[in-house]
């Protein structure tokens, strides 16, 4: 019987396992294929983008570096999961060096990342590996699950911040997440977006994210009468919010006043929110409770809360759940990781040639999947304090161009953490700078074209430098 | 530094955590309002259904149930997640007792389920829990979290195999699931759905589902000509497939034929699949290959497979990734979990008394979110090898009908596991006997209406019995 989520020994191991088969049939392919030029050692360069924009959408934001770092230094094989890979049928002529490799790996490739937070735009490398092909190859699938998923969740979380206007948005979605650690992920990723907090309690406890709840209809349904509820709920929770719509919003909310309670806030989760909120609060208003906060929540989205702001509904905050946490509209970041450069060296012990120390640019060509190649950097042209353009050229290009911020920084460095980690909440003031850096236009719920401009040498093919 | 995926002790506490907040505050107020009722103990009957299809289906299949009795059996709280929710600003006003309550809090109720992989329809219950209100309580997010979401893709799994024909369908979607876990959790659901297998290694370790993979575009252009790939790569895997599409696809199957290989397969991955195939297919015919398959991958989805099995592609097998593993055309099945009727016992020491036996039965009357009163069951009415109709029964009313299967089993029984625990491939196969039961007009992708019955007593509010 399997729990799946929570075995309780070597989960680093189990989740070394969590790669496409293909990552470990190539795995051995280049094994083999290595022994095969002994003086020769390969190292692939591979960047992570994305081709096309989620729906709508103008910028991404990037996330979930923090837990694709923590991976790549950790995984590793276990006994367990060797034996379960010798047993393959596909494996079955692969000979016991490659199982003896496998045992042994640690990932010891060279990471350039942006850090999470950062505004960025189609084709722009989120992350770039520079490793030998095996430790590029294997990790592939890791990677793309985990900052696909928390980039998604991120850029939605932007989309709502920007269409509240500076109101509180809460994570509320955990229960129609894809299972839950895509909860917990997504509760971090909102939080980076801008996102005040969230209800999942993992996600407080685990990432000091602040936490909140209200109550639930379960509870008001379980008392005799709603009445009960509220004054058995406000003396334990003073400051907890009372949730309204089980029965009727206004006369829940003309209850609580005959109680003589004095609310720390409603909530409403049903109905025409803009009239009942406009309703609850001449009626908290007129009996003194000006300070009671309204929540709104119940499948709301960007847009649903664009409405209600235009509308000066008088809500102070939302609470944003199934539209959040799985990116309803669009639920894909269909973020890809190609092969740009293979980089040859001579192996160890073979006397240094220049022939050898080369670098192939890689590009595929099928159709509407072409990619561009070389190891690229990104230049940031920033004007009066506003992201003006982007610049996509080759590494050493960029990083000579004298204008402009490059976003790509080093974070491991042959296998080992190079680079400081930011808080959570760090993360979440970086995004928010880099919000203010954007120009408005960008910001706006339907999408405008962001220039990003090549550099030049960006068009060669299998050049050699 | 936050792995979030593998912390490597006390799993099963931590998941206990990944509750929304409001079951803690819940389970709170609970406490102490059954504190103030001390002679009277509170069961709550809890359901989950969902009250709309995902777009476009006619039913769902139910998934998830093995996870759910697993976390049910195992969840508890540790004194470091206990500090934690001392320390939170909400339980300021809430005292030790309650605290020492949830450290010793297992949970102690009794499920009825369906089994996994049946086919269900709008309303009908998924899961019936009947527990002390804090127990069934404090498990509502998990339990959605999970069954809503394994449900969801064994549901888009099963309109995949329904579109291909009997044709096997291999689920590749860990790169763009919501985060690894979610990648592990899609393979095993659309296993389930009746996908032939998995690309996710893991979800080979770990549940036995058989795992494929074929090659990489990087490994095609890590090596100096396609040719030295695909004769590398069917040296170490003569049962591989090569995937011919990273260049020109027609060129690549000729060069395959060129260099004598005698290839298992290939692997289309772009381009006009139908024209593609029926050309690589003459060309390995005509060179004496009719043995080789084909098999077609890149971004596929139920839609297309329909097209190309109407249109008589030369397509053996169907790799689909994306669409597949976040059920991309509807990401959300909006399944809920609702408190239908409170049970009212006298407490162990009380004289029993026939007013304390008895169960009320609870409606929520939000607008667009009622629910209809009393548990239930599902029966389920066959005539000739057909799913006719469903009643959806009071549970009583349900147990006594002569016609009829009831769907809802017990699960677990104050605690403990009450049930045969079938394997992965029993709960395939029940699956499929389902789907030979559902007349062929609910498998269409359009959505067809499958009439459910409502039992007479249904309606009924607050009644006692």
């Amino acid at each position: 019987m399997e729990g799946l989520l929570f075995s309780e020994s070597d989960q680093i191991g189990d989740f070394a396992l969590a790669v496409d088969f293909y990552e470990l049939t190539m795995a051995a392919a280049y094994y083999y294929s290595s022994l095969n030029e002994k003086d020769m050692k390969k190292r692939g360069v591979f960047e992570m983008f994305i081709r096309r924009l989620p729906a709508n959408r103008s910028y991404i934001v990037a996330a979930g570096l923090e837990q694709v770092l923590y991976f790549l230094m950790k995984m590793k094989f276990n006994d367990k999961q060797i034996s379960y890979l010798k047993s393959h049928e596909a494996f079955r002529y692969v000979d016991r060096d490659f199982f003896e490799y496998l045992k042994k790996f640690r990932f010891t490739g060279t990471v350039w990342a942006v850090p999470e937070g950062t505004i960025l735009f189609p084709n722009e490398p989120i992350i770039r590996i520079e490793a030998p092909m095996i430790d590029a190859q294997i990790v592939e699938t890791y990677i793309l699950s985990v900052i696909n998923f928390q980039s998604l969740i991120a850029t939605k979380a932007s989309r709502l911040v920007n269409a509240a206007n500076r109101k509180p948005i809460v994570e509320f979605g955990s229960r129609r997440s894809h299972g839950p650690q895509a909860g917990l992920l997504a509760a971090r990723a909102a939080y980076i977006g801008g996102c005040t907090g969230t209800s999942n309690t993992l996600a407080g406890y685990k990432l000091g994210i602040p936490v909140f709840g209200t109550m639930a209809h379960s509870f008001v349904m379980s008392c005799k009468r709603e009445e009960d509820a509220f004054s058995q709920f406000s003396r334990i929770f003073p400051t907890g919010y009372l949730l309204v719509d089980t029965y009727d919003t206004i006369a829940a909310v003309k209850k609580i006043l005959g109680l003589g309670i004095d609310p720390h806030g409603i909530r409403l989760d049903s109905g025409n929110l803009l009239q009942l909120s406009t309703e609850s609060r001449r009626l908290l208003d007129n009996a003194g409770h000006s300070q009671t906060k309204i929540m709104a929540t119940g499948d709301l989205n960007e847009n649903v809360i664009g409405n209600l702001i235009d509308m000066h509904a008088p809500i102070d905050s939302f609470g944003v759940g199934t539209d959040l946490s799985t990116s309803r509209d669009d639920p894909v970041m269909g973020g890809v990781y190609k092969l740009v450069a293979v980089k040859q060296y001579p192996a160890s012990g073979i006397r240094k040639s220049s022939v050898y120390n080369k670098i192939i640019y890689k590009i595929k060509t099928s159709p509407g999947k072409q990619t561009y190649p070389g190891p690229k950097q990104i230049i940031r042209i920033i004007r009066n304090d506003k992201i003006k353009r982007d610049i996509l050229a080759l590494e050493e290009e960029g990083n000579n161009l004298k204008d402009g911020v490059p976003l790509l920084v080093k974070m491991i460095d042959k296998g080992k953490l190079a680079c400081y980690m930011p808080s959570l909440a760090e993360i979440q003031k970086y995004h928010i700078q880099q919000l203010k850096l954007l120009p408005k236009i960008y910001k706006k719920l339907e999408f405008v074209s962001f220039p990003v401009e090549f550099g030049k040498k960006d068009q060669d093919d299998n050049s050699s430098i």
